[in-house]
This record gives structure tokens, C-alpha cells and sequence, in this order.
């Protein structure tokens, strides 16, 4: 009875999981020289964590199930819904700021796509406690240092920065009334993804008309925070997002990051629970689906029953990146292959027992070995040694132990002590 | 509105998670000094994979859903499954012996209990294609090399080791056919588990009579390897069982790890794919659930519809380990606290877009820096500085900086050069 893998999922072969190894290692190693600490949430929670304030496109996409008491029960599709609950049950005694990552396996019942699957790990960085404007500056720089560690210049990846208050104002201004402000929003991060017509068709759909959609695309296509003053000049509401702008690029200039970033105000972002500055990471020809999102969401703690404190962040998936960093070729050969330190070989008969106990005594000391489970000639052995990727081969006899660099092929007599001790 | 967690969930603060981490690391340098590979499936597989072969009591226990399609799935309550369909459908091409390992997260529709989660970690250590007991007596080497890695002695663990095939012989010899051989073990493996009455009333059910309990008590009460050709003389099907467990115990002397083993023949495992040596792994005074468990499927592939391929691996799950390291205070104070290396402090009006600067460099240079979003004096930011575990608290004026060892109260000017190139 032979049974498939599910479509849309992934199996982790060793060379595919030392690229994953290799992604989520540097998107820890990364966090934490930020001065970010890393925690989890279970794998599944009630239903309603994610339905409260994510929005429909998420709500549709959950793997749902239920307990054996009947309770309704999901598979997380986001982490932040449950960041908010976990901050929320100890608001009281966390010092602020929280700054903390996670590096959460999330699914979705989507449609296996290029760059989409249903099973994926997502990288989070979120800061909550400040409102200051340098809170997004921060996990924006993250993101950046993140890029530019695996080796991603700005000529690669663009960090494409956009304000919800700002095209709020602006949607306000040409009449858009609150309660369809949700709507209208959604539309809008639909629109570089969907065809002129279905765009048009949706907007409708919204009560966006077309003179209102025009007089946005104005204001979008500002493409320098200093230039916003002017093109916003008289919109209500404008002010303190223009400002926040100016404040954001000032700060990713003082970080060092500020030529991974552009202003791009046709960024909105789908999920419902964005307030603030909001941001996309793109590959530099957008050939690919955003390798990033995030922004600031001040509300989401206080809807799910907790105080009123701000936050912002973003996530990361590991799809679109990895395919993004194997075509830019960035991927370092040394990952795809095991690497071992020692393959200890019996170089005569009745030396298996020493291999044994050689094998374990370095095993022991924190020393990689690997042996051959079959008796076969050195020359195989030797082999089998190169195939596993060792550094030396350490040949036993009964009399004594030589150690053969499989680089250079230099062999010297070696003791088990000097092995030992040596760094 | 507020919503809890899930009964059974963890979840992972800062703190818990640091402690988690430093398993789930342990677990890895093990292994992959070990020789093995780590891989990875998919949380959750077709329902089939973990109802084919697995045994009644993790079918009763799995988190089951539909995809749209209306088939069946299951969020993975053990990866051995997925392992051997990785396996099976890449056997040609897979060099042998397949040594793999694996962290999975796994969950289990249980009634949380001490010990025993919804949801939790396991390693999952395996050798695919070898019928040597060498194989066996790696897998156990790689238990207790890790135990040994984390401060765990032979005083405070054991690990217990059985043979399904020398039990089958005696239960087969006193009477047992073959068709009730599997409800038969599936009772023993319950026996230390449930009182007397309960397993009287287990084993009547499962066709076993009380003298054919005794009989096999004599057997199981067998305290060494020495004594078991003694202890099955006569008896059919045991001398092969016999020869290898005498060759495992000598393998594992040879490696250096006897001293954490005994032969325990009460040991059979609960999982119905088991075939050959069988282990547990038990805190010293056996007051806590098994640590971890494991053995020989040498069918499993062939019923997953594969070749028929020999296999041997454990599994140690994360919680009852670490009620065993809390209590037996194993953990170092460094893991369960942040540590950052820079605590950058504006030392003067004016500094802190310096400050922002400094802390760009720094991170971006590969160094940990973390500094305060609030202007406040010098000494509130050093005592921030403490809180947050950094070594070093680099003081920024406009002509300069000092760098201040938070351990010594040492302080000297420096420059940001030098912190840069020095390592």
C-alpha cells in the first residue's frame, strides 16, 4: 500500500533541509544581534483566535478540525494572532519594549502555486510596547540585514514602504465613508495581483468609483517621502503619517539600510489588522510574489481582549525566498553536503572491534565520526569516506592509528590522546 | 474578547523557549556528530499513513480534518511514517545505510497529563538498510551520548532493553498462535503501566491465561545477557533473539556506554510495527514516564508499500526529558536568560542619532547591539543595559566612545573601528 505526500507540502530530504537549516539559522542568528528573543505558540489554537481579526482571506484558508469535545479547533495560518494572546496574558509583567521573533511552520488550504504552498515556515519579528516610529524602523532594518547577510543587495530585493492612515486620508478625502474603509483597503492590495478588468470589477464591488480609484493613483505614484508634503498638502489626516514617513527614512538612513527601501504607497497589505506603515519586500523585477510583509497594527492586542498597546512587525516566508536565493545563485555549495569530520576505517583484519571503540571515544569528546557498517577493503572504505563528505580518514590497525587528510592526501601516525585533546 | 490557549498546548515565552532551544540544539550536535542527516516532513499526511500499521492506540489519538477535496488527513502524531514514505520513494537512489534524524513537532489528541502533552517535540533518531545490530547498538550509543552531552549520569538514567522476537518465542512457546501475538504485546507493553487487576483483566482479554503470564515473568525477570542462553535453553526461535542481544550489549561496551544499559525484557513497546530489539529510556527511579523508546521495523517500508528494507530508530520527546533535567537541575543559568553583547547608550543630549548609527554598524558587522527607544539618563540605561544580560555598555558622546565591561565596571575610550575589526 503505497500512500503520497499531500499536494502542496514538502518533504525535507537532508540536502533541501540543510538549505532550510541554513535559512532559519541565519534568520535566528540575525534576530538575536537585534536584541530580539525568540519564542512559540502551539501548532493549533481555537478557531476564533484567527477569526476575529485577520479578515476573510485568511478565515478561508484554515485547516480546521475539532477536539474530541467538540470544540472548534485550527491550524495556525499567522502567528500573530497568537503572539497577541500570549503578550496579552502577561501584558502586565513583560517589560516593555517586547521585542521578540519566531520562526512558526504555518498552513493554509490554498491552491498550490509557484511561491505559495499549503505548508511553509514564516520568519516574525515584531516589536510591541512603542509607538515610536523607530519600532518599524527597526524590524524594517532586520529585514534588510537579514537580506544582505544571505548575500541580497539592493539590487536584488526592494523594500517597498507604504501608510494605511495616508491612503485612509486619502480614500476619507475623496469620499469613501468609514464603514467601507475595510473594503476599499482590500481592493487596493488586490490590485497588483489581478487583471485592470477584475481590478475595476472588484473595485465596484467596494463602492470605489473610478474617479476615486484616479485620484489615489495619484498620490501612489509619489515615489520620494520628501516629495509627500507637497502632494498632500490640504488632505485631512495626512499630516502625522507624512510625518511618520519622513521619521522612517531618516532612521533607515542613520541604520544603514536606506538603499534597500523605496516609498510605495500602492502598498497596502491584506490583512485587516494593519493601522500604520506598512511594508512588502520584492525581488527587484517583482517577477516573484513578495518574499515579505508587515507593518504596524495597534489595534489587534486590544480587539483580542487585551489594553490598548501598540505594535508592528512583519513576517517572512521561506518559499519565495528560496527560490528567490537559488536563482540569484547565493546558495554556498558547502550547505547541500554532509559534512564529517572523521571516517574511521579498519585498515586491517581484526581491527573492527578498535574502530568501535575509536568511533565512540571521539563520538564521546564532541567530534564528528562515521564508520562503515561493512568490512570491506580501504580502498572502498576510503570511498565511502569521500562520499560522506569527511575531512580525514582515520585508518586503524592493531598497532597504532594513521590520520590522512582527504584534501591533501597527507598521511601521518596519529594517538587516540592527541585527537582528543586537540582543538 | 479574550481566547485562551488550548488544553495540552505550551506556550513557548522567551524563557521556556531558550530552554527548548537548548534541547532541540543538543539534539542536533548529537546527531550530527553522530553521522547522521536531518530531515523532514510535512505536519500533516494523508489519515492512511498513521492508520496502516501503526497500531489502535495512536489511530484513537490523532487531530483528524478534510481538505476542500473532502479527503482525509491527520496532523502527525508520530513522523515514523513519513519517514519510511520518504524512504520508500526515493530507495533506489538513497546511499545505505540511510541515517537520518529528525525534531519534529507531533501531535496527539491525548488527555494532557503529567508528562504527556497535545503537542510536543521528539527526536527521532534512525538507520534504514542495515540488518546488523550495529545499527541497533548506534542508535542507543546516540541516546545516551546526548543524555551524557546534557549532565545526565547512569545514576539518573537507564535504558532498558527488550527483544519483541525472544518474547514472541516464549509466548508462541507456551501456547500463543500467531493471529493473537500482536493484542498479546500490546497487553505486556501495558503492564507497568496499569495495576494488576487491569492487566489481569487486559490479559484475559487478549487471550492470555495466567500461567502463560508466569511462564513469561520467569523469562523477563532475566537480569543480564550472560544469562539468557541459559534462561531460553530449549526454547524455539530464541537463540537468534539471544545472539544479538549479546552482540548489542558488546557493541555498547566497546562504545563506552554500558554503564546507562541493562536487559529488560519487560520492555516491549506499545507500537505495533516493532519487529526485533526494543528500548526505553527511564529516569533512574522510574517516577516518570518514558524518556524515550524505540527498536526494530524491519516491515514497515515493505507495508508502506516498499521494498523490504531493515530499519531501527528511537524517539525522546521534549517534556518528560525536561521535567528530568528541571528536576534534577541540569539546567545552566545562562540558557534560561537573554544575553546581548552591546547595550549602546546616548551619554549625551544630541547623541542618539549617533547612537542609531553605532547600533547599524554594529548589527550589520555581525555584533548583538541593543539600545533604549526611550531618552532617559545614563544610569536608567545601564540599569536596562543589566536587565536585558548585556556584557558591555558602549557610552556614545559627540567627540567619542567609551566602552564599559558591565562585569568589571572597567571602562576605556574605544572606536567604533575597533570594535568592528576586533573578533
Amino acid at each position: 500500500m503505497s500512500i503520497p505526500s499531500v499536494k502542496g507540502t514538502r518533504d525535507f530530504y537532508p540536502e533541501q533541509m540543510r538549505l532550510r537549516n541554513w535559512i532559519v539559522d541565519a534568520w535566528r542568528r540575525v534576530s538575536l544581534r537585534h536584541g530580539f528573543e525568540e519564542y512559540d505558540a502551539p501548532i493549533f489554537e481555537y478557531l476564533d483566535l484567527f477569526t476575529v481579526k485577520s479578515g476573510e482571506e485568511i478565515a478561508e484558508q484554515l485547516f480546521r478540525f475539532t477536539d474530541r469535545g467538540g470544540r472548534q479547533l485550527a491550524i495556525r495560518p499567522e502567528i500573530t494572532p497568537s503572539l497577541a494572546r500570549m503578550v496579552n496574558a502577561k501584558i502586565a509583567s513583560l517589560p516593555r519594549p517586547i521585542k521578540w521573533f519566531s520562526v512558526p511552520r504555518l498552513c493554509r488550504a490554498e491552491n498550490p502555486q509557484r511561491g505559495r504552498l499549503r505548508e511553509f515556515f514564516q520568519w516574525n519579528v515584531d516589536v510591541i510596547g512603542p509607538e515610536d516610529v523607530l519600532a518599524d524602523a527597526e524590524c524594517i532594518f532586520v529585514a534588510a540585514d537579514f537580506l544582505r547577510e544571505l548575500g541580497l543587495t539592493p539590487a536584488d530585493v526592494t523594500v517597498r514602504i507604504g501608510s494605511r492612515p495616508l491612503i485612509t486620508a486619502a480614500l476619507a478625502g475623496s469620499g469613501v465613508p468609514a464603514e467601507r474603509m475595510d473594503a476599499a483597503l482590500a481592493v487596493l492590495d488586490k490590485r497588483p495581483k489581478v487583471s485592470d478588468e477584475e481590478f475595476d470589477r472588484l473595485a465596484a464591488g467596494a463602492g470605489l468609483s473610478a474617479a476615486q480609484v484616479a485620484a489615489l493613483r495619484g498620490l501612489q505614484d509619489c515615489p520620494a517621502p520628501e516629495a509627500l508634503p507637497a502632494a498632500t498638502a490640504g488632505l485631512r489626516g495626512a499630516e502625522t503619517p507624512v510625518r511618520r514617513l519622513g521619521e522612517l527614512f531618516g532612521h533607515l538612513r542613520r541604520l544603514g539600510v536606506a538603499d534597500y527601501c523605496v516609498l510605495d504607497l500602492r502598498v497596502v497589505r491584506g490583512l485587516a489588522y494593519y493601522t500604520g506603515i506598512v511594508y512588502e519586500v520584492f525581488d527587484a523585477g517583482s517577477q516573484l510574489r513578495a518574499l515579505a510583509g508587515g507593518g504596524r497594527y495597534d489595534n489587534l492586542l486590544e480587539v483580542l481582549g487585551g489594553p490598548a498597546v501598540p505594535a508592528t512587525g512583519f513576517g517572512m516566508g521561506d518559499v519565495v525566498l528560496g527560490i528567490l536565493l537559488e536563482e540569484k545563485g547565493k546558495v554556498p555549495p558547502h550547505v547541500r553536503a554532509q559534512q564529517v569530520e572523521f571516517f574511521v576505517i579498519d585498515a586491517e583484519d581484526g581491527a573492527f572491534g578498535k574502530v568501535v571503540e575509536v568511533v565512540g571515544a571521539l563520538r564521546a569528546a564532541g567530534r564528528g565520526a562515521e564508520f562503515s557498517y561493512v568490512r570491506r577493503p580501504v580502498g572502498k572504505q576510503l570511498k565511502e569516506a569521500n562520499r560522506r563528505g569527511a575531512a580525514k580518514a582515520l585508518l586503524v590497525r592493531a598497532d597504532g592509528l594513521s590520520l590522512k587528510d582527504l584534501a591533501t592526501g597527507e598521511q601521518a601516525e596519529t594517538t587516540l590522546d592527541r585527537l582528543l585533546t586537540r582543538v
